[in-house]
């Protein structure tokens, strides 16, 4: 059996003279509280604070990065547990683990490793690598702590270090774990993020049903435009009071609109009655993340645009499984024509904040850096997704840094549901932020001091910043 | 006179503890076998194994990378040695010889000169370096060399220790080398890959012509579409038995499609009573690239495509050179809405393998790995033509590992017609495969014994796994 | 007050062998004049020789990297001393001053900074460091240098070391101040270049009276086909003798047509009547590039193409404040179909010279290096605006070496109207080049000598040769 050990070294430069410089710069951010203003964990789970039992429920079937390189090589969903649209997996848990230890040499190289080892070997304390020999191993040790109450989600949650954890829910769903969350008296600051795409984009499989219940829940004729926006409102009130800080749009393109009155309502009695063209739809999303930034000027709720994912590519795999199953791909994503109605309108207003995303890395350099230099509403999300690994976050800031600067940037974002690996993702972004900037160090291209400074910022400060995480706290509270 | 020296550590790493590293990868695959499952060598040189002659003839003539780089630099072409429509070259090769040396300072920084200056010292053993002072040194020895029996090509084969090496050929193409090879007893294996473009792209020049020789060597009549469909099974029979395991197309675009079979019909039609428009043939090598597909499903074959060049850019040196001259220009290139209908159909088979080809680097991190670490059919070819190169294939691994992994990639391809530069260019990719690797280890993100199994599986096994080289093996003999 | 100190290594490799190259690098070429080929200073300047007086208005008013950083994080344009449509700003300048030295630190990471932080401590000896304490001192340290004899504008170009010095003046400009700086007998040599975009662009927002002032100074009536074709010759020979040896193109798109003579005149018709389409206007600017073109081949101008700015994308700033505020954005910019027009016409001309330049680098791997590689009339303009950095520079060598070489490039552009900067430019990119030549010779990739003479060419030979400074000499005097 091969051994787990961490290297304390992981991610540091391997020249000793810049190493030294990282290695001191991460020991100054190391130990700061986890801020992360945009994932996607279950608020159940701090709700009702129950103990997981399943390692291959909590860890692998809900994990996409995992059962997507499994299946790229052959491995199938439904003997990985993951459920599909008739109903649960009939995969037995042990053996759909042992597959996946025998498979997870096909990690070498790639975050989800780096980020597993760090939970195995840290959270749970195997000094033995995952394969198939070990597979029983790993899957009777979690198993015997998931029941203990020091791995309930609150108590990791405080053992995590996390200051705040922002969920996402959709403008169609109540708050109640929210709710139940704040009732409780737990301290731990959950709060949760709006995320209208389920009532804003006509294309997705739940538009109609999602209507109906994001008019039941603000008691708003939706049908109708203006009842439609008031509609966005009144949740957008409901979610600030649940803590939120900010929106998040998960559209197919950045397109934005400004459309006249009479143009916009028309548009939207199509929408709503199901007389829409694919034309009709993007330009239904482009106008809404208008709309949007218009109430972001009103409320102050920061607005995340996710955009360039080609949504469920997978045709049999949607059909039996559904969205969300490792089959997003990213498409080239133009930002700079798609964005300029939405800038020509409230570009300039200082106290808006917008943070674009993509998937598209050449776009960093190209478009965003220079965007976000510039517009005072606009700052540049971490590397996201597919690039939310330590290459995707170097080239992340050698292709940004430059034009935008370090201040026009968010800090990071974990933007995971795998809630164990919230501590080892934040700790390689760290590891990999103190690792760019001791080669500026190295280079002299920047002081010592002033790469402590930003180590702290890009860790920690950035975040709470851009995401307003102090200003509402009084309000929610 | 410069000294010819090569560096025993090219390519490594310069920090010393990784350089230690990549040194030890390095020497555990640096004399591995060559798998070579993709390439443009010309079979008669190994069914006649008669002697090359003449330096240039060899050497620059025939490499467009050399030409192309000389010609953009105001040296005519037809000094050079190339043919063209009109007949040979009037160049005498040692003056053409004489004009490469005294310009060969503009390959500093090229992998042309890495490979070239590999071939000259190690197969040649000189000890200066080429420039005008030395161009008839070199002339002469290299001419001496040539014809000694040592230098035939079925010598050099074994000297190369090359295990097996594809070559191409087109579907209108009789296959009498490869089978000359065969029938002469000779050990070394050479295969051919079934390459139809010539017959399947309307707009390639040779397509009429092609299409009569396709349905003489296939006994169909290729102009009803259910017999050319034949015809192309009838070949790849052939081919097969020719040791081939692969096909491979070049199409301008990845686009596929997934016709209803009167829509089939009626196009194949218009293509071949010439009635077709831009758009047809668009959707021609569309509709037939899924065609192959669903024949690959059948009888195996690996299937390559390698689109994204536009071909003969420059009109006048076409007209007078005719194709593969040097002036084949790299275009953007899309992926995931071009390769959905056929996906869509055959996408989730892991009996299908699909190798991915790009000149397109901005699609590596976006589309091809995300792809690739998904869909079961889909595996990454290494970096191609103008990215085959040690900046090139460093960013393809930086660019796909961190998605795709290692295990969804397929090794080494060297892609080509320059028979003396094979082992250059196999042992440039193994070493900045070590390199990337030992940069992995530095880092502390992979294991140094993971490291040694994966410069194995990059250097040698992933392409005969891949290329499935064992399997055919009975099947052809 | 933190300290103000130029590392003597800055930009250099943190490797120490790869430094010790590096350094001795770059200790061949810091020394060596300035040979400037390319920028926006203003001639007045050497013609008047008039001392600069304020702080403000030479450092950051003009400075569009400086006052867009500052403006993306809400600091207004006015504040900064930039001057509006409607007249100057309005602000003091001592508190523009103090604004931006209280916003030094979001340039941390920029090559504005490295920039700047060379002239502070370079040419005004500054110890300590530019902050909102510090503001004052720099503010009064810097008047009074301006004041001296020595920090005029002719005797900092002496001490600058600048053998050549490039204007860029638009073809409706007269050359009122090369003239009076040849009048002069000052030996400093000055030359313009010809931009004529003001009287190509119909949607320039000058075009109408560019037209106007254009036929005035050319004596030719210019609504007139070949008149104004005439006109641009005349102009193109009144600038030649202003020293010029390039034409500069800074057009929306690469676009190229050839169209045939009636339909050039009834487009131009068009033009000039005001009657046209945006797609006549980009068709005008596609033929222009071809008109341009021919003439280059007849009178030996170098010809650059600087496309792909969506120039003025804030609406709102360019009503109030005009363009080139910052406001410039970046846009995704395809060369290969582009360029064909021009490249059938007049690519396999050796005496022809187009330098192409980009802002979008997913081009220069794909597009660029390629067809610089194969053309002889194409070079490749070095790493432009927004990557005219550290890591633009270095992408931009990773990306084209190994396909164009070296020689297929032209040296260093600083491109800028900030005057003060040029020196610590040109060390900028005379430092990368040393610092990416250093890292082939590590990498046994180069030999030491070659590489000294590699950083000779870029830091100042090749610069020479493609602008044709020496050929012009003598017309020009």
């Amino acid at each position: 059996m091969a051994p787990l050990t961490l290297d304390a070294d992981r991610l540091m430069p391997a020249d000793p003279a810049t190493r030294d410089i990282a290695r001191a710069l991460y020991a100054g951010v190391r130990g700061l509280r986890i801020v992360s203003p945009h994932g996607h964990t279950d608020p159940a789970w701090f709700a009702t604070d129950s103990a997981w039992t399943d390692p291959t429920e909590l860890l692998l079937a809900p994990d996409h990065y995992l059962y997507r390189m499994l299946y790229s090589q052959g491995v199938p969903l439904d003997r990985l547990g993951v459920a599909g649209r008739s109903g649960p997996s009939g995969a037995d848990s042990r053996e759909a683990w042992r597959l996946f230890a025998s498979h997870y040499y096909l990690f070498r190289g790639t975050p989800s490793r780096l980020w597993l080892d760090h939970v195995f070997a840290d959270l749970f304390g195997f000094e033995v690598a995952l394969e198939a020999a070990t597979a029983d191993l790993y899957f009777d040790r979690i198993a015997e702590a998931l029941a203990r109450p020091d791995f309930r989600p609150r108590a990791l949650f405080e053992r995590f270090n996390i200051e705040l954890l922002a969920t996402t829910e959709g403008a169609h769903e109540d708050l109640v774990h929210h709710c139940a969350i704040r009732r409780s008296g737990w301290k731990g600051r959950v709060v949760t993020t709006y995320r209208p795409d389920a009532v804003i984009d006509p294309e997705h499989e739940d538009f109609s049903s999602a209507l109906v219940r994001f008019g039941e829940l603000s008691g708003e004729d939706v049908h109708e435009w203006s009842c439609y926006l008031a509609a966005h409102r009144k949740r957008r009130e409901d979610f600030r009071r649940a803590g939120a800080t900010a929106t998040d749009h998960g559209h197919p393109t950045p397109r934005t609109a400004d459309l006249g009155s009479r143009e916009k309502e028309s548009l939207f009695r199509r929408i709503v009655t199901g007389g829409w063209s694919p034309d009709d739809a993007e330009q239904f999303r482009a106008q809404m993340l208008t709309e949007m930034a218009l109430m972001s000027l009103d409320d102050g709720m920061v607005m995340q645009i996710h955009p360039g994912a080609c949504r469920n590519h997978n045709l049999k795999l949607f059909q039996r499984y559904g969205r969300d199953k490792g089959a997003d791909i990213p498409v080239a994503t133009e930002y700079v024509r798609n964005l300029k109605p939405l800038l020509d309108l409230v570009g300039n207003e200082p106290a808006l904040t917008i943070i674009l995303f993509t998937l598209d890395e050449s776009a960093y350099a190209r478009e965003l850096a220079p965007l976000a230099g510039h517009y005072p509403c606009l700052k540049l999300g971490p590397a996201w997704w597919f690039h939310d690994s330590p290459e995707g976050m170097r080239r992340f800031r050698e292709m940004t840094t430059e034009t935008a600067g370090f201040y026009n940037t968010v800090g990071f974002n974990d933007d995971t549901r795998a809630f164990l690996s919230i501590p080892a993702r934040h700790d390689v972004a760290r590891r990999v932020d103190c690792a760019f900037l001791a080669g500026l160090v190295a280079e002299g291209r920047l002081n010592d001091w002033e790469a402590a400074e930003l180590a702290h910022e890009l860790s920690y400060a950035l975040a709470k910043r851009a995401y307003r995480l102090d200003e509402n706290r009084a309000e929610a509270a």
